[in-house]
């Protein structure tokens, strides 16, 4: 641990943070200058000033992502604030370019207060072709993400939510191909109702599952439960659990086809395990250690066991998602993220495994997968123009090959 | 003409933009992956969090600056939003890049509104290490400037103020000298209280200057006019104009030693050069078309003609000036830039000129000059650490040669 911690400290030390800005053209005489900037640069000005939708064609605009975070809520560090934060949204920056070759530049706001973050992102949207909303607490997160989407027509995205969401589904999506269960015929119990829980419970609507049941730490939600709601519980508790099951997790989980974990280390049993339908399937993806270790599940008779970690197979990492979904948005100017897109995105990700290198183990690609990418670019760039979300159309298979040219020519 | 509007437009056109974000890391594998993502980026976060100090050490920010623009004063161009206004930003940025290495990111902001701009440049505080506000529209430019520098620590920057008024003082530095006067004896009369107007009347105060007149277009400033005045003016109505010259610009200009435009074209005649005072130092920035043409000042007698033309000689040319400027202040993590580290950016550049070479025609070095930007870096840098500015202190020689090496890996 000492050895990762002084490499990734100096690391970060040595190169002064992980981005730069970079020109795309050069600036070495007087003829290069009159063209990138004056006086040749008024003439795109005056373009865009007639037709402001041009922004998209002479500025880096529509290929360019902001990634905004108040260090409230950061990977395991929690409330860490917006100095603080900055290392990982440089981080988050790295993978957008590396993967998807989509521009991400952070911006950490030092306020809390929904209506400020709001206010900065809508002011700053002439700028941004899309916004990644990343490690912002519960409850605020919905609310920002809510208004935004609202009130913006750019594509507006809670990683925490919706990437953990996505992942996840696309390795339920295939592990019901394991164990030869259907979507709309599981009972799937789902612990923890933080940003990422709540986002599971939409997706997993939007794909059809009917029978959800979530758990907090107190336990089952249901509608008429007082102790330790709040408007998003009593939602959740309208859509879901329709049987009316109350009491505590491992009241949860029997007879239960697949638990889905964003909670806590150590929450489920193997009791509980073996109390579940038969085939138990358990993504447990609390960090870093997870709600029961997969030699645990597996001897508790789980038949696919998932988790947030590299170290085991099924890794459920928000990589697989985000920039291929952004690079889909981004290439027919997406005015949102809506629901379609997410699920074409869940989908794409699990059909990259084939029936015949599907198995228990491996329900979910690997993070370095190079056609992952544009494989959900290319689903979700076509479930835009499907939903009337593209401002331009564009040929799927050609998204899909930008994708692998801009991941190429980025090393 | 036609020309360079299609060449500009296709260069814009063709690169999406100017501007990419880059990675300074590789991300290939998992290892790569633990240290610019989860779990290696935690330990810069953790430091930051413990010392906020150390986000200059372990992230971007010592060598960012915001380029904030609500597009309302862009180029010749006027009031064209934030949309319109984004290529000149992201041009600026590649200046910036080109001429210093400092990464520069355009933030066009949705609002003309003071208060939203200063809170929006202040909530992002955290992610930059300076702010270079550009083409906004006095007088609102004066007020967001001064708010942000009592508001915020780090360096404050309006270029179209102190950017201009920079280099035409070095211009005035040098030509004082081909024409044997001395600074606190001349008269200088400078035309138009626009931005650059305002600002280049604080750094001749500050540059010793005791006998100047302002005039707009209703002609001289003085205490006690009434007719278009603002608080702004009648600040400038204290501080000038000691001998109360009332009247029209060509009033004012009679025997006056040194004129300096910033208004528009034709502002000045033959007659009026031929009223001031003997070796007529005349400044005509207005653009494109300057207050008076060269040609027509020589023949009234002038001895030295600077414009804002890269045709003619003496261009009084911003790049000059900024690059270097944040470069020193962002090397030293200064906490703001002050009148000091302006005069000694002014000096810097006046001084790259030699005894031997300084002549009427060349009193403001070419913009293409390699010598510029780490000579003013350096100047900025030591008035910096003089005046308390500086977090850290640093060699200006280690400052200089650290400029020259990051152009020179920038290309």
């Amino acid at each position: 641990m000492s050895t990762l911690r002084e490499e990734a400290l100096k690391m970060h030390r040595d190169n002064q943070g992980k981005l730069t800005v970079k020109s795309k053209v050069t600036v070495n005489n007087a003829e290069d200058l009159s063209l990138a900037y004056s006086p040749g640069v008024a003439e795109p000005c005056k373009e865009i000033h007639a037709d402001e939708g041009q922004v998209y064609d002479y500025t880096m605009k529509g290929n360019l992502v902001a990634i905004v975070s108040d260090g409230t809520a950061v990977l395991g560090l929690g409330n860490i604030g917006p100095h603080a934060a900055m290392p990982v949204m440089e981080g988050k920056a790295v993978l957008f370019k590396a993967f998807a070759g989509v521009d991400a530049f952070p911006l950490c706001v030092d306020t809390n207060e929904v209506d400020k973050i709001v206010e900065t992102v809508k002011l700053l949207a002439p700028t941004f072709g899309g916004v990644n909303l990343e490690d912002i607490a519960a409850p605020k997160c919905f609310l920002i993400e809510e208004r935004l989407k609202r009130e913006l027509d750019i594509p507006i995205f809670h990683d925490d939510q919706h990437g953990t969401a996505i992942v996840t589904l696309a390795g339920l999506i295939n592990a019901l191909k394991v164990v030869n269960k259907k979507m709309d015929e599981i009972r799937v119990v789902a612990n923890g109702a933080g940003a990422a829980g709540i986002a599971i419970i939409k997706l997993l609507l939007s794909l059809g599952v009917k029978d959800i049941i979530m758990c907090d730490s107190k336990g089952a939600i249901y509608e008429g439960r007082t102790d330790g709601m709040n408007s998003i519980k009593e939602h959740i508790a309208k859509v879901t659990n329709q049987s009316g099951i109350q009491g505590d997790l491992s009241e949860a989980m029997k007879d239960a086809d697949v638990f889905i974990g964003v909670s806590v280390a150590g929450a489920v049993t193997p009791d509980m395990i073996r109390s579940m339908n038969r085939d138990p399937i358990i993504f447990a993806m609390a960090n870093p250690v997870p709600e029961i270790m997969p030699e645990d599940a597996y001897e508790a008779g789980a038949t696919v066991v998932g988790t947030g970690r590299s170290d085991f197979p099924n890794q459920v990492n928000n990589v697989l998602a985000f920039p291929g979904i952004f690079r889909g948005a981004l290439d027919v100017r997406a005015r949102s993220i809506n629901e379609e897109m997410k699920v074409a995105a869940a989908y794409a990700i699990a059909e990259l495994i084939s029936e015949e290198e599907l198995s228990a183990n491996y329900v979910i690609p690997a993070p370095f997968n190079e056609n992952v990418a544009p494989r959900v670019a290319a689903e979700v760039a076509r479930a835009a123009m499907e939903t009337n979300q593209a401002r331009i159309q564009r040929e799927p298979s050609e998204v899909a090959e930008r994708t692998r040219q801009l991941t190429r020519s980025d090393g």
